[in-house]
């Protein structure tokens, strides 16, 4: 798994704490990633050039955390047809109802696979990124079912 | 006023019955202005090169309505610095709130001007176009300031 | 194409209106599925079954439509590490923000990838599964490009 | 009261504070109780295990306390007939309405009995559960008067 | 019927078709019931001494459906120590929302058992007031367990 | 104390923060007072007696506060024709939107006076209930005109 | 009762079915009443001029409704020391949340009695209005008992 | 740029650090403006006197940010036509959606330009009001461009 394969991007450096539960997931199935800093507002041509060449530089996924009027992961989505990820984060005031909204209801014909606001969704991103990959990938797949089984052990063996 | 000042744009033609509503008040104003449907999700190509050239044809104002995850009046401000007028669509499910949201809550930067949900917005929107255009064209303030004074006088006789 | 590769799930007879959205388009790209009701509160053993299943039976992508406590998806992702699309049906009280949380705020481990409310969110469910099953055909990766090409194209002409 | 009566069952080990608002209770009035840790998701046959034999085992009541996409009493209760309680944790985003909307509202056929958000819900499940067991418990009953009495006495002497 | 044991309340008239999903569910069952309209605002009195004699007069679970600043269900379970179910009526604004909560978000010491919003409610009220009467009804019970098996095997059935 | 003229209730000692507000006005108006917890829920005897009584005993204005489900201002205004005000406490989880609804949306023929949430609800009910006790007292109107100015001006000189 | 002792405004014309809930009210009650359009947005220095005037005309009590940004009571209540009743009118987006919050949410120094949204809350303002002007009125204070027993006891010969 | 231009108000001293934002904005861009405290409820004489006169004084666009009832904006915007831009303040209960609400819904006629919720919002109203100043002059224009690049290209550098 040398080559790169998911793009991490987001719309702000605060977004980082949040979105580094993908990178973590990632590293932890040794999946490479690319993260950075790309805002559909603030820097729209370099973010706009990322989505046209995302995939010819071999990324297969793409992983977009953004609050508030979060259009990141769906202006992504409209220059590529990789399967890109919504990552909604949380807001101060609206506390991510937001960004939720803004990156769930995407328009006819555009989708992005939306998942939950702030760390935890983050982290399921990376996740539904490596369900997406391990369709063809039989190795990730046995991780994939590995990690299941692990979580769903140690849940088991809770006590309280 | 032969000259195009106002674009009014909105993301898909079933928008057009609200986004009527500007174009009627331009027209009551003989504001001139160019309508169009562009997409942020679906013909974003259109809409950066759009945005990017709006400025340099003449335009002043844009007046951008969506719905649902309303991203047209965001990105099109990301690529402009002529003020941007933000109309939310009343939405089938979530009845507007989620284009409200998307449109008002932008980051840091890159701000949307943003009216009411639905027709009084747009209706609004281009209203707010006329006040800013008004500070430099003595003739269309004063129209302004009759228009409202007309209403101001009808509301004023309404009997119940 | 012979091979089913998509499963279309919906937890009632009602929400079939809403999730033929899906199935028109699997029908367009002329990818191969399944459509059948089945909830994770009424008919829970077969769901599981199913679930338990649906990777061996050779899908590689579930399409999950629900409403209100909508808990059809995150169910079914329990129980696979197939990616899991889920659809939030409108609902007639709440108008699907019921069904929306309940599908989006899947805890940690365990993602669903979620689409808008209602028949937009069911058509993109559709797309969102053919950019997943795409990565590795490239006929269906063709297919999605031109589709692209020509909505897009469709809504550059459009008058209003 | 010898005989085990009362399950408390909780998503996770985080919603442990919440849900000893229950056990403490159940304590006070001497009810037996068995309390762990149970994932719709993430221990998903776990869950279903237990939810088929638990009636067998001579539980009456459950109660079942989850946050976000909150599961676990709906897929408890399509595996049951017992009454079964729900108790939506309070979540750091969303402050516990997507916990509260995936409890309530459950689909025709399969009721969850919704208590109250966060601590003061898990408190009243317990006092919930012990008004359905003093259904046919005169000593639980007349501890539940006295129980009622106490804190409206408490109360009336509140001095402000 | 010859031993009442649900008692069915509801705010106004105008909650009776909502309401009537819960008589059709005890018919159905055929366990008795006494349903009339009670008012929390409007006809306290009546009210509060309905509450005080419900559980003499030989009533076990008492089914209380109510809209907006719902307060029905919560001030008859601050009168006795029966089980009480909300049921959240539909309103025309705020579509349920303030019947939810003013149903559900009851103070610690006196629960509601709160179901969905509207019919599925009111449906699934007389389901969980069943659900409770069979803990110590073993013929009620058996017609519980077929009736969950009748409609899950219906669904199974089903066609799209 | 000696024409008590104002009853200020609320529904637990936790409220006693909030509610001080009203009594502090009162206070700085010299209008008389009497506050006690009185809870709908968990006092109910109490409270009706309370509401049933209060008119007799002199009273001329209610403020009630009370969260989350909150019943007690409904609940007196359905005992008494006194005008009473209610004031939505502000509750951890949904921050006050539950006390909100609960207060302000009362059915037809039963009217609360519902401020705003919290602390400046608190204050606002009391001078709303001085507005209302100087409409035949004129001394308290002049009071309540000094007041206004005084508060009018302090603004007026804010330097910031 | 001859003198007029009630306005009643409202922020537009089409608000006039639903402010007729309050004139049916004050028309039952025959208490004397004006009413008007009056809009704080847009016939603003009738409203001020209104509101500086009103006690000086001999009214007691204001109801005023108003929908969406719904600033016409607040307006109205900046200016008179008189009690001023909020309606907020239902609206077609967000289904009046907008117009109670609107109304309810005001600041210290200045309060707004806010009623229900829509027709309900018509109807109350004024039996609000009824209740205040009673304080001092015996014989209006009769009719308003009867009033409640009148429809108390309709309600309780209610059939179902 | 020596001519005041700009003029900052706001509803209350403690919206002060919210609304510096937009000061030092206007400061960076060396854009002339005066700030104070002006409220639509507790001053509305000076509000109204100061919105009639406003454009006599050479200013030519209006910020105004308020909470909760936030009826400032609006009001503002009633007196005058120049453009009115809105900044709704976070709240402490509902976390500013009722300043969003009551800022942004404006009645047909009179239009306020909303802005985000708290300081992002203050800050991007200065910006809005130079896009709107920079229409006529170029001075600005060159130096709004320079600044959107300078942002563009520190978010490009970060790294995470």
């Amino acid at each position: 798994m040398k080559r790169v394969k998911v793009a991490i991007i987001m719309g702000s450096k605060s977004d980082s704490p949040t979105m580094q539960e993908s990178s973590k997931i990632l590293d932890e199935f040794n999946v490479a990633y690319d993260m950075r800093v790309l805002s559909a507002h603030r820097t729209p041509s370099a973010t706009i050039e990322f989505a046209r060449n995302v995939e010819a530089k071999g990324f297969k996924v793409i992983i977009a955390g953004a609050g508030a009027a979060a259009a990141l992961a769906g202006v992504i989505a409209a220059h590529t047809t990789l399967p890109v990820i919504g990552v909604p984060i949380e807001t101060k005031s609206l506390k991510g109802l937001d960004s939720l909204l803004s990156t769930v209801q995407m328009p006819s014909g555009v989708p992005v696979a939306c998942v939950a606001i702030g760390r935890t969704g983050a982290k399921n991103a990376a996740i539904l990124a490596i369900e997406i990959l391990s369709l063809t990938n039989i190795k990730l797949k046995k991780k994939l079912i590995r990690y299941r089984k692990s979580f769903s052990k140690a849940i088991k063996k809770t006590k309280i």
